[in-house]
């Protein structure tokens, strides 16, 4: 499967197509646009598939740095409590809700693959969540959940990182606690969406310094993604760029007995079947 | 004081300064600009004014339309139960928290001045909530109180309209009762900022019908617009163009006994001293 990514080399912003080899630009190929969100709202992810084919390699993997494959999105709609038993982690005696959490985050709460998640001096209790993040290509409006797939352009990565003491810091709304600058990651790529396999059972998982703490299938959300598409859309227009990001299956470092949070060197890898693996590590915040 | 508007006239957007006299378009003048965020951005809203002393009225006022005076901002970030009365109105026996509560809106979910506001098919529960809304013109991070109006270019409205059944769909966060789209409105005009005089303690009024619903003043806020700036920008850089919705006083229409909600033909208006009044209609949403 092809691999779209947007990334940093000799001092340019390109966006492409990478493999095993190296980066391939097509910037030059593609004037008309000046990013992949670009790409990706025009509808053009296969046709820079097509132009890039034969092509030589413009940059070795180690001479790129990744960026945001979609980095200004109109919306990007995280979807919480979104696996079985991380309901009941909440442990408050309230069973499972009627309908879906909903939070956004604001882009700059990410960073890229291979970029340092952020700790910062407000708190030590920055945590990870591996999770599906999926891109809009259609734009829709009270999406029916047989036509919801029909509306994904790409699937990517996210750790959904969060600051725990700040997501309930307030009576309602996790804003604060998952808006912090540089606290989560997607990436590293884009993966064009063109069957369900690709989304309806696959597995996921997050290590930690190599050790398992997430691991489940796409088939056992509570809220499958082609509902969360037709819920979401039902009160607002889902547009091309949008990011939906899609739950996080239980084992938060805040879950544990006793909660580990993310410390300065960490690695967390986000991996899931026929997407990738985005790998960040832990930085404290420079003053 | 002067206001400065987006505007849509001779099927052609606008910005520009807006008089009792008419519209004057500075597109023009100003070809560097696309947009009244252009101007908010680049810091030039003094120049836009300067330009236009003794120039001819381009508009009348009843051949323009408002739009959005900020259209695609980066973020905008809503304060919840910001009044002393408000906390109360929720009756959950829960004493003000010492944080406040934050949620986005996606710009799509305003409409502009004079449009309608739009009640969908999936609920009879619009209701209208008045504010003063914020326009950041210089960015930061961790910006101290006594900073904090120095990041503000300008102020305008706000109705914060909302669909109250959707708030409390899940068992987190308020999102998509907040986010229907042209649920809220925001506009006419961008009033400059350039004294603590228009935002320490002004009146706020809204009125349905011409009956007056909710009347406060800012010097109630449970956390004051400074905070508000300081506390947010703790997590998040606060970009120019970004918005503040400074929270509603008590008195929405859900928490009338009984609750009045919003119907077709109603009229919502909401006036703050030295800013003006935004003024919509209810409609129902067409198929």
């Amino acid at each position: 499967m092809t691999h779209f990514a947007s990334f940093t080399a000799a001092a340019q912003l390109h966006f492409g197509i990478v493999t095993d080899a190296g980066a391939i630009s097509m910037n030059a190929a593609f004037p008309q646009f000046s990013s992949l969100q670009d790409v990706v709202v025009a509808g053009a992810l296969k046709d820079l598939a097509k132009a890039a084919v034969g092509r030589a390699i413009d940059f070795k993997l180690d001479d790129i740095q990744y960026e945001l494959p979609v980095a200004h999105p109109e919306k990007i709609i995280c979807v919480g409590v979104n696996f079985p038993d991380r309901n009941a982690e909440y442990k408050d005696g309230v069973e499972a809700p009627p309908n879906m959490s909903l939070f956004p985050r604001f882009a700059r709460s990410f960073t890229s693959a291979d970029a340092p998640l952020i700790r910062p001096p407000e708190s030590e209790k920055l945590d990870y969540e591996g999770e599906i993040a999926i891109v809009i290509g259609k734009q829709g409006r009270r999406i029916p959940q047989d036509q919801a797939y029909d509306h994904i352009a790409a699937i990517t990565l996210c750790n959904e990182g969060t600051i725990r003491d700040w997501v309930r810091h307030a009576k309602f709304n996790v804003t604060q606690g998952k808006n912090w600058e540089s606290s989560g990651a997607m990436g590293p790529w884009l993966v064009p969406f063109t069957h369900p396999s690709q989304l309806d059972d696959i597995r996921i998982t997050t290590h930690v310094n190599g050790e398992l703490r997430q691991d489940d299938r796409t088939s056992r959300m509570l809220f499958p993604i082609k509902r969360q598409i037709e819920y979401i859309s039902t009160f607002t227009t889902l547009m091309p760029g949008d990011i939906v990001i899609t739950g996080t299956p239980t084992g938060a470092g805040a879950r544990l007995d006793p909660p580990q949070f993310l410390k300065p060197g960490d690695v967390v890898t986000v991996t899931a079947e026929g997407i990738g693996t985005l790998t960040n590590t832990i930085a404290d915040e420079q003053a």
